[in-house]
């Protein structure tokens, strides 16, 4: 039994989805950001950086999504969301989901969190100003050259599809828009098609 | 054989530690940042990031720290750079990698490179102020929390090891006070005496 913490319309989802994907037996907890939950005493005793996801398992805790992802799907052979026999090929997986988290996250949070790298206000307004650029470069960069389609990497499903899907849910409220990015947009409504998102989206939104 | 495509003083020489501590045939390719190499059209052809590292491999390119460094573990298992064979385990690993990767070093990013989130000089002042806080508050946390010791993860060195030192050497340029994360000051000492860490950057400097 998982439990996996998280807030509704962050990364979480892709961790959320990827559990489904999965079969794993788990449980939500919602951490509530209007309140700073992230920040109470007790969230910070599983998780120091203040942050979603969390994923409790059995031996102990992890946190970092591409962590997570790569966790669940060797953790979950059977349902080959990743090719964890070929060191090759996961690393291909593994090069996705880096990307996702170093440059395309990181792009898009300096929309609604420019404060952990300046404190000028008008600094953080700068950074808002260059989303729809900075992060529209990243996803010119998805739809032309990475993502293989049908999937992120070809015929096979992964974890790297849940990490894009999250993702790009974000593009038209960080002012990109979605007819640049064709594919991407194709990507995101085949992932919601799935009833492993169908149904992570929907529990997101009831708790 | 591999070819690594390196620049001195970039988070490369992570992934050039661990093909040493590997054992791995390789050879260097140098790209200079001074004359804007990672944008030549020879180099985007290979890595579109216009980034270092980039690994070319028997299969094809991998680019992304924390792939290439879980790609080196897993296909030289004989060094035994990460525990491949226990799923938490290399969580965990690459947990603490994806930590460097997307908030470690996108934090010291800002200081040389906040033109790929603001425009405005003055927005990128500001961020270049922060950075002693900002980085210093990652390190804080590596040092009291995440850093096992004597290694990373406990007595096994890892991949997180090299990734460590990597962005460790750059704490005094960005303006954190070394006496503040004293394990972590112990733990680039310790890197330092061993053999694959000197070659590596003596390869960098010969270069």
């Amino acid at each position: 039994m998982f439990t996996l913490y998280y807030a509704p319309h962050t990364c979480a989802l892709a961790s959320h989805i990827a559990l489904e994907d999965a079969g794993a037996a788990y449980e939500l907890k919602r951490i509530d950001f209007g309140k700073t939950e992230q920040r109470s005493p007790d969230y910070l005793a599983i998780n120091p950086k203040a942050r979603v996801p969390t994923l409790i398992t059995p031996r102990g805790v992890l946190s970092e999504t591409p962590a997570i992802l790569a966790f669940i799907a060797q953790s979950f052979p059977k349902a080959r969301l990743a090719p964890i026999e070929d060191p090759f090929a996961f690393a291909e997986v593994q090069a996705f989901n880096s990307y996702l988290c170093s440059t395309v996250h990181v792009a898009h949070a300096h929309r609604m969190r420019g404060y952990r790298w300046a404190d000028d206000p008008t600094a953080i307004v700068a950074m808002q100003k260059k989303i729809p650029q900075s992060v529209g470069a990243c996803f010119d960069l998805i739809d032309r050259q990475m993502l293989r389609g049908p999937w992120v990497m070809g015929e096979a499903y992964t974890i790297a599809d849940p990490y894009l899907f999250t993702i790009a849910q974000w593009l038209e409220a960080d002012g990109v828009d979605p007819s640049r990015v064709a594919r991407v947009v194709e990507h995101r409504r085949r992932m919601l098609g799935r009833p492993s998102v169908k149904k992570a989206i929907a529990e997101e939104l009831a708790c």
